[in-house]
């Protein structure tokens, strides 16, 4: 079975960061490159955060470009819950190297035209904000026929926000490129809230993850642990949603997730609701749907298979 | 016991008609007057239709106030689901008498400041767009504090809406009134759709409430097939909900609801989440809570009521 | 000649003052009562301030209502030219009598009523924001056809605005209640600073004002001198831009101003263009026009008058 | 002296077209390579006949990079006056080449790269809506210290919209791209609609062209009476006018302009005041100037020297 390539575009934060390491721990998953961008922490840190990621991994092969230094239209704002440095209190040596040179939205660009060239398709994993994305598909449009799919953390659906009471961090750092991307005509798979609420990293999870002793079991104890939002009184309990290795997992276990398709639009005029993800579940809109929206995760065989991976203990279904 | 006094305000429509007979129908209510608002239908319609409701239930006595003629700012919308006329396929007789001639604004604010100079408070009921409160409430901000509560039936705090996939429509018909409401310091209750899709006419439950055999029971059920949207996919099953009785139900029966207190803004720039009830559940927003948004319905216990109370067999709880 | 029958709606601020002061030295107007906003100074503060100017114009018997106590949608601002009390640095005696009874809106529309009964018409005349307005026809939009015509102080249709650079004080301060009187059908003439920009109190002005030694005339002279804004970077010289009192101006000698009839829009969605006049002086909306515009005042012929009404001698035109 | 490097980025366009043949009959501008943009006709349109003024120019030399295919947010809108070619009723042969493979972006980054490279700048042009330009400098928002100026047609500053009562075309058909532009730190000076007016193509001066007998004249007279707006109400007699050739003339005779320099805030949120270039002449806002507006223009100066230009009898100032 020939592994999927994919590009994974990312703002290293604490769970982009988990969600690398499960991807480079997957052999399904060809990851032909890493694009980064402004999001929970400046680029300069969250290229920082993926070169060091790379090289905890011993993939210091794996090309990584910058992208955009700001979102499109707003200001930025910045994620609360990755410390300072976007990776909590882990402390890792700095990268051996420099990232590549070219831009991440050129390097997008020419991975998917030479698939298009090769008459195959990429595979688009995004973890933050949609920025890189949105220049790539506004200068390129045409470039839609070359992606497969795009699997992104982003949205409240059902699910109220995260950062405001109307929209999810990645939406409301980037409303205009969101919008950009859920009207580019690519096939869209959404993991927001709806279904990161599901995946909590409860004591006993990140107790399993450690326990299974692999490379990085004590790093991502340490991740997790600083990553538990205590928002005991919204879970029920302690442990923060996992948001984006879902990403990765849906490539990896698409029979884990259930997901109803709609049409959703990204509000990026009014102060209130900017960035929120409004679903016409019920087509009161008249507009074709066109984002498959998670609403179902199989929350423990996704901790399962990320304490495996993460051990380095590989399991492929159906191998 | 002493009856409590109330104010409805109203735009019927099949479900606010419904709602007044169960609010004729209850000895605990001392219904002091309507106000009728412009909203399913135009204002003069939805007088004419309070009008021949309170004949068909023999209270003539009832003064009937019309109102503003349309929303405060933005263009009228009117309902879907009530018909041309507003009460469906029921045909009524022409009303023998005029509406009062005072204005709905002045009645509600001259019974509100003599519940006010006799020590009392008064409790307002809404079941349309919140159109005449507004005014009230910007001409005579003083006038809270002859208010116990209002409980109204509009919003949709974590389904999403009916009218729009943003908004609920007595919220999209009015969401700059809604604005003045919400902000206004009364003590609220909001029945939005969260609540009234837990109640749906199911077929079982309009068989009931005919075979009740009451003096009102072949109209409303009449009504409530007409009433029923078909909207099957979004409800499993035939059957609509049944909105604006709810708010006299809470008033009977405030046991079978549960709330949970939240601040609401209603977004009242954006064209896209026009009307829309952006809720604060986590204190995000660092600002106090303003509503008790009701979050759970016993619908079978409300039904039984319904069903009872138009049939003319009242049983009050605890009596 | 029968003077003409006027209602007043002012939120006094200095430039009201003023124009209250030329309103009762006219005998051609016949102001039947005096309804106050909130505005430049809170309400209770705005309705002292007329009741004061009322007393000092030796017009106690002038009925003085109270209105809204806010804007309908959006917070207060207040003005910044016209000092704490609204006033500048005169000092009044306290008033010797409470304001009427009715509120400003009731008395609006017990006013308009009389007059449609009598087959007549009222002008109304706006100095502040329009919220008493906008609440009278948003519950009585009948009342149009009782009304001559408003004329009315406020926007800025093709000068830049003076609160930001976008609005005018009034129109900002309720852009909402601006819409809803734009769009209301009423007959309006309206005065914004493309009018007031060329009526500026300049020290020849006001010494010329202070000359003509009448009983209000040290007044006026302490009124305009605080109310130079200093901005000379403005308007090439010192001396502020009297707006309020060209309102009454139009209603004596409508020959010392030009008007260009067009479409204006009020902005009431946007933070940046908040209160915005949008003129759409080129039929580019096909909508057809609903205000005639202010655009050259007869500055020099405008002073002479106000500085000869103040005075006391009063020449009518034609008489 | 050495010619300025400028990359003019159009939307041809009858006044861009124009603007370009401006720019080929002058030797004191290099010309390092043209960008086009969807604007007043779609991309494919818009590059075509840019290959065609090239040619008809003689300069089948120049780069022309096709850009971005759409406004980065909002839906495409088109122009009104340069009929459905963009050229009006000019019919040119078909461009004997294929545009330049790069996009007009990678171009644009390109040069501004290689010009910092050397130690030198660019000056950019704009003629059209602002996509491209948008996406450089969110792209690399470091490029903004190899842009000596960005010399640009749009914008409404003082006078009314030409496109809406509010806004001007370029700014109303990529608002979100202007914003990014105004406030990128570039060093700007806009032609708005306040300096094109001044400038209108008159029947003298379109007989005057004609007149120089150069090899463009007739090509230009006929561009120019397919121009002619009609709009003798808005501009007191026949002649449209020449918007884009004012951003060459600029750079020609700097000396024939008037600017100010002011905070221009781009409007992106309203529908009605969408595109609006709300500019703050009297530093309300507190934030410093961005660009330089240009307030007047010497408009017989500036026909008399497009004449001679293009008649190709070029008299540069000072030599």
């Amino acid at each position: 079975m020939t592994p999927r390539k994919v590009v994974i575009d990312c703002d290293p934060g604490i769970d982009d960061a988990i969600g690398l390491l499960l991807a480079f721990g997957s052999p399904e998953i060809d990851v032909r490159g890493i694009t980064v961008v402004s999001g929970n922490v400046p680029l300069g840190c969250s290229t920082r955060n993926t070169l060091q990621i790379c090289e905890l991994s011993g993939r210091v092969d794996m090309p990584v470009h910058p992208g955009c230094f700001r979102p499109l239209v707003r200001d930025p704002i910045r994620g609360l819950f990755s410390g300072s440095t976007g990776l909590g209190r882990l402390r890792l040596p700095a990268p051996s190297r420099e990232p590549a040179g070219a831009h991440a939205t050129d390097f997008l660009i020419d991975t998917i035209d030479a698939a298009i060239a090769a008459d195959t398709t990429i595979t688009l994993c995004s973890m933050g904000p949609l920025t890189n994305l949105g220049v790539v598909f506004r200068m390129r449009p045409d470039l839609v026929r070359g992606v497969d799919r795009l699997v992104m953390m982003g949205g409240a659906y059902r699910e109220p926000g995260n950062r405001t009471p109307a929209a999810e961090f990645n939406m409301l750092a980037d409303p205009h490129a969101a919008h950009i991307v859920f009207s580019s005509g690519l096939p869209i798979t959404a993991i927001g809230l709806d279904a990161s609420h599901q995946a909590l990293s409860t004591p006993e999870r990140v107790a399993r993850i450690e326990a299974a002793a692999g490379p990085f079991s004590t790093v991502i104890g340490d991740l997790l642990r600083f990553w538990d939002r205590g928002d005991v009184d919204r879970f029920d309990g302690p442990g923060g949603p996992l948001h984006d290795p879902l990403v990765i997992a849906f490539l990896l276990r698409p029979d884990l997730f259930e997901a109803r398709r709609a049409r959703v639009f990204v509000e990026h005029e009014s102060a209130l609701a900017l960035g929120q993800t409004v679903t016409d579940w019920y087509g009161q809109s008249g507009i074709e749907p066109n984002v498959d929206i998670v609403t179902k995760v199989d929350a423990d065989a996704f901790y399962s298979m990320l304490a495996e991976r993460l051990a380095g203990r590989v399991a492929i279904p159906g191998q």
